[in-house]
């Protein structure tokens, strides 16, 4: 069965907006034994360019058609008056959503004026989809052989509407969700290497699973695809596993911070950074996860020598002697910061992420890691990408794998 | 004259990766006076689909078609054997570029294979674009009315090949750089607010500018467009910057942290932060920045209150009756992270980004932010969208924007 996606708004035909609705209905849509996302298009707020879109697909006998876009209360919104037009029906107030719509704002003293009603207004031949996130309710129209979602362009909207809404309701009830695809997550590990302990796996099975290689500044993702059905991809994942595990930090859309924060919870543990070059960077990844007050203690941004000297009481001799960036200095601020903020485990940074501030002897790019427990101290030296925001990118997350490494 | 984008790759189907090329390209190239961005396509890796979809915009006489991905070493990559069998062409090695690329592969020590070859495989009918930031080679291709540019997936090697060869060297001379779009940068204001103060403004010129509104959760982005040739909308940006100019920030692509660090360093002050809710956010957005050494000394990411306590001083009696998160704490640790570390300006957060930690008296979603200067203490209260991601978001951009409120 074929899924068509239709994208509708100048502001992401101009690139002012990036549309990342299709690539997340993509992603959700694909979960689904049998179906195949097979177009995908932009389009203006454009009547006619929207009616020739929607007609090219359904000729094509798309099973699955799903736009988004232009569906809000305002003059550039014209979807609603696209659609209308091309299947040559009229638009209708629903009127119990409309009082509720009005209620909604009375309560919450809102002012509203009369572009709320189109909120309320769906296609006569079309099912309204309730809108949980916002107020544009969404629709189902059945023509033809294509079934037809018509959704708002808000995300968040967007999500909730197809997951609780479409997906559980309106796909057919055949369709099974399967591993189609498996994403890998590995880092401080080649591409070349990878693949050369994994070419006969890949060669053996390739008539029944792809092996793709996805390398990112943070490290090579692997995806394993399902070529045919019936397979089952959960096996060949094993088998892979079993060659390269230790390389893989997580799964999917597992985040290394998420990973870390479910080891550290696991064995009671807390924590504290101590960062220089990072500047904050790694405390507000381990801050994003919910629950991260229960093991995190804070960290100090010593950006500044000063700082370094005053607050993790790095000697100015070792300063001197051996210059900021420097493994002594990184064991010293996960040594001093662990001891300070009375955790078990002190993680530090050390480093040039440029554009300025390197040498001949310590090139943009040097950076110092080290962590420091009651049994242990490691300090690792690395020359990442010379680029500011690549350096702190790799930097953070290569400080939070060793975190992760150091873990049982 | 008309520009379509054919972004090509199994990847971008299936939704696990956002095709951001398309959007930088659209708004690259709507800078110029004449061109209109007219269809958005992604394409499957199948000869098929290049071929019909080429062929499509070719017969509509388009005249710039941008053509992304595929073109990369592995069997996956098929969009040039696609336009050769398109073109009723061959694929030829540019042998010069070939030697460079062997030789720079050999000088870094790097194995090569076979698929080198590729990397300098051009088809017979088109011209070279260079590549300075990856290895495969781009195309100019003319056929019929339209001007075809073919090139790599990688977004950097996008921007590198379309900023350094195709605008200066291969759109046509008659193209001139005009503004089309401004957008303005609002934030603490409501849509609403803004749209009273305007309204009389956006009335008057709807023939000739457009006003759109774009509510984000740091604030409203205002953007004005031209709707005719020939209309300055610099002069009706000046217009609108009259009523409304103490609620913005910056233009365009401008970043907050950005903004602030200029003014910072216009007026030659330093600065320091303790964090406790945003845990580190603000430092890493400030750090962010290329010479934030200059000005930034550092944090205290008080996340746990023991912290508040002994690295900012705050009094144990103050936070049993005042709370964590109070007015009173938020102004101590202002006070104290700029006498500590010996700065001009103290930043401080204490809040609750949940999803645990409210309380019916303070609920999700409250923050303190204070600043501390030798002459000013301010501190203000927010209750923000009560979701841990939103609410650290709004939280750094509203203390950032006090920053900037605060320094003349």
């Amino acid at each position: 069965m074929n899924v068509a996606i239709i994208s509708i708004g100048d502001e992401l035909m101009n690139g002012f907006t990036v549309d990342t609705n299709s690539s997340w209905i993509s992603r959700k849509i694909l979960k689904y034994d049998l179906l195949d996302v097979v177009s995908k298009v932009t389009v203006k707020d454009n009547i006619n360019d929207i009616k020739d879109n929607l007609d090219y697909l359904i000729k094509n006998n798309i099973d699955y058609i799903f736009i988004t876009g232009g569906i809000g209360p305002t003059h550039d919104d014209i979807t609603k008056k696209a659609l209308a037009d091309y299947f040559n029906t009229s638009l209708v107030i629903n009127s119990s959503y409309y009082l509720r719509l009005k209620e909604y704002f009375k309560n919450k003293n809102i002012k509203t004026t009369s572009s709320l009603k189109s909120q309320a207004q769906i296609l006569e031949n079309s099912i309204p989809i309730p809108n949980r996130y916002g107020t544009a309710l969404g629709m189902k129209i059945e023509y033809n052989k294509s079934i037809i979602f018509v959704l708002p362009g808000v995300p968040r909207e967007v999500k909730g509407m197809v997951e609780e809404e479409i997906c559980p309701l309106y796909l057919s009830p055949s369709l099974k969700e399967v591993e189609k695809y498996i994403t890998l997550l590995t880092t401080g590990v080649y591409e070349s290497k990878l693949f050369e302990i994994l070419e006969n796996i890949i060669n053996e099975n390739s008539d029944n699973f792809k092996v793709s290689f996805l390398p990112q500044y943070t490290g090579v993702k692997i995806r394993l695809s399902r070529m045919k059905k019936k397979k089952d991809l959960n096996i060949f994942k094993d088998i892979i596993m079993n060659k390269i595990g230790k390389y893989v930090y997580g799964f999917d859309d597992d985040k290394i911070e998420e990973i870390v924060a479910k080891k550290i919870v696991k064995n009671g543990l807390t924590l504290a950074v101590a960062e220089s070059c990072t500047g904050g960077y790694i405390s507000k990844k381990l801050t994003d996860i919910p629950g991260s007050s229960s093991y995190f203690k804070g960290s100090i941004v010593a950006y500044d020598n000063s700082i370094k000297e005053q607050f993790l009481e790095i000697s100015d001799q070792l300063l001197i002697n051996s210059g900021a960036v420097s493994s002594e200095v990184a064991i010293d601020m996960a040594e001093n910061i662990r001891n300070k903020f009375k955790v078990d485990i002190g993680l530090s940074t050390t480093g040039i992420s440029g554009p300025s501030g390197g040498s001949e002897d310590k090139p943009i790019g040097l950076i110092f890691i080290a962590i420091s427990t009651k049994n242990k101290k490691i300090v690792k030296k690395f020359n990442l990408i010379p680029r500011r925001r690549e350096h702190r990118d790799i930097a953070t997350h290569t400080a939070l794998n060793m975190l992760r490494l150091v873990i049982k």
